[in-house]
């Protein structure tokens, strides 16, 4: 009995993490969880056929984040990161609420480093139209310490610019001076990557924002976060063996693989297009 | 009886036109209708909940353009015309074989005043990566007149650009002349805007591509072939009020009455947000 119970316990650690996207951008958190826990199997799901998610409406964005989760539950994950700022921006709460395996957002672990790092709590946050209008962010680091002053930017050019390749040059040069101009008279010493692209163009971002502003990328934090929830909670896998990993996709998109390969920094097997907006109407 | 069959023509000459894009760039073409047909009923169809379409795989762009096409029909228009230059890339022969209404797509119209205008027969094409991809321009032209020499570049950041209003300045210049750089050495004489976005910036492209090219915008031409295919089956509206407009979003986009008002150069009502993915599942 005993041996059983515990092969039982092996095969239900042994369950893999379930991280989405709107498209690949969550690939930056996913290769940190990577890192952190490479005996974990982890899936990752980029919602390619309806990115990008960041200038749609709340409203939409929740229920593709809510088909989403029900598709990696049925895929028996035993925790969810929403790799995505915007879904994290306006659906975290919903998602805790609705399914019982522990859940993590990008928002929380950016805002808890970013209050860390800053010494005079003046913060800024630069992300998509949706999350900045959320008020997130603001709305989290308040929480954490209701001495921080935040300051918000949208660039939303920012996503095509990566997701097209333009990760240097003048152009990408010229369009962060533009947005981050917004902050030259904040006196922010501290700046949170708020979207899951922008670890891409941080080296830009950085030189453009000076040296004495700090860049946040809460890929890496967010996968802390991973870890000790899930050792916390008896989660994590006992196998030693390295991690599998699948990739779903909502669209077989090419720039997915050719620039997804940039962000992990190896090679994508097992891809798989999958419908998942047919699970919620059924 | 033969006011009644009076009657019953009237209400189906009534019926409206549906124009549908991915999201806002179609308004080009529906206002150039719009201007043409000022008595016809009008219903704009923008998917700007899955918006854009440039980018993502011709599967799945077919897929979208036929859930929306049984929108349309389920709304009893009486013609469709496909105001995106993907979709009518990748679906027009499809959509055409599907239905019985008349269908007109952009490709054709454009390349009919391409060839009329050129006289070197060397003409570039610009447009989303899948258009390009498709070969649909190069086809068409060579079908026109098989002399032509046709030369395409993919320019997928002027969509952004134009959605986020970058519509002049130097940013937008800079991304315009490293993509139309393709054509230095091909010496055209004329370039068709295979992207309905691409008119907001034509005088940009014209500029930047010198005054030895004739710019091709293909909405008033499809507008033109509009009222030609409904004159010749006996299709026009025989009222002479002027027509009803209507507007189907699949999702509350903000971005869509901003920028569509100034497509449009006026003020937008009815508009309705609409779910269609469920119609081919169900």
């Amino acid at each position: 009995m005993a041996s059983a119970t515990e092969n039982k316990d092996k095969a239900s650690l042994a369950r893999p993490i379930g991280v989405f996207d709107s498209g690949l951008g969550g690939l930056t958190v996913f290769s940190e969880i990577q890192k952190a826990l490479p005996c974990e199997n982890l899936i990752y799901f980029g919602d390619t056929a309806r990115v990008p998610y960041g200038a749609k409406s709340p409203k939409i964005v929740e229920r593709y984040t809510m088909e989403i989760v029900n598709f990696l539950e049925a895929c028996d994950v035993k925790m969810i990161v929403i790799a995505c700022n915007t879904s994290t921006a306006i659906a975290y709460k919903k998602v805790k609420k609705r399914i019982k395996i522990p859940v993590i957002g990008v928002i929380d672990p950016a805002c808890a480093i970013a209050s860390e790092m800053s010494e005079t709590g003046r913060i800024g946050i630069i992300g998509t139209k949706i999350t900045v209008q959320s008020g997130a962010y603001p709305e989290r680091l308040k929480a954490v310490n209701p001495a921080i002053k935040a300051f918000q930017k949208d660039c939303p050019l920012f996503v095509p610019l990566v997701e097209e390749g333009f990760t240097e040059g003048e152009i990408i040069d010229l369009v962060a001076k533009k947005y981050l101009r917004e902050f030259d008279d904040k006196d922010i010493d501290t700046l949170i990557l708020g979207c899951t692209h922008y670890p891409l163009i941080s080296d830009i971002i950085a030189r453009v924002s000076g040296p004495g502003v700090k860049i946040i990328n809460s890929a890496e934090q967010t996968a802390m976060a991973v870890k000790e929830t899930l050792g916390a909670r008896g989660l994590l896998n006992k196998s030693k063996k390295e991690g599998k990993r699948r990739f779903y996709l909502t669209d077989a998109s090419v720039n997915f693989i050719r620039i997804g390969e940039k962000f992990l920094k190896r090679k994508m097997q097992n891809i798989k297009v999958v419908k998942v907006w047919d699970i919620l109407l059924q």
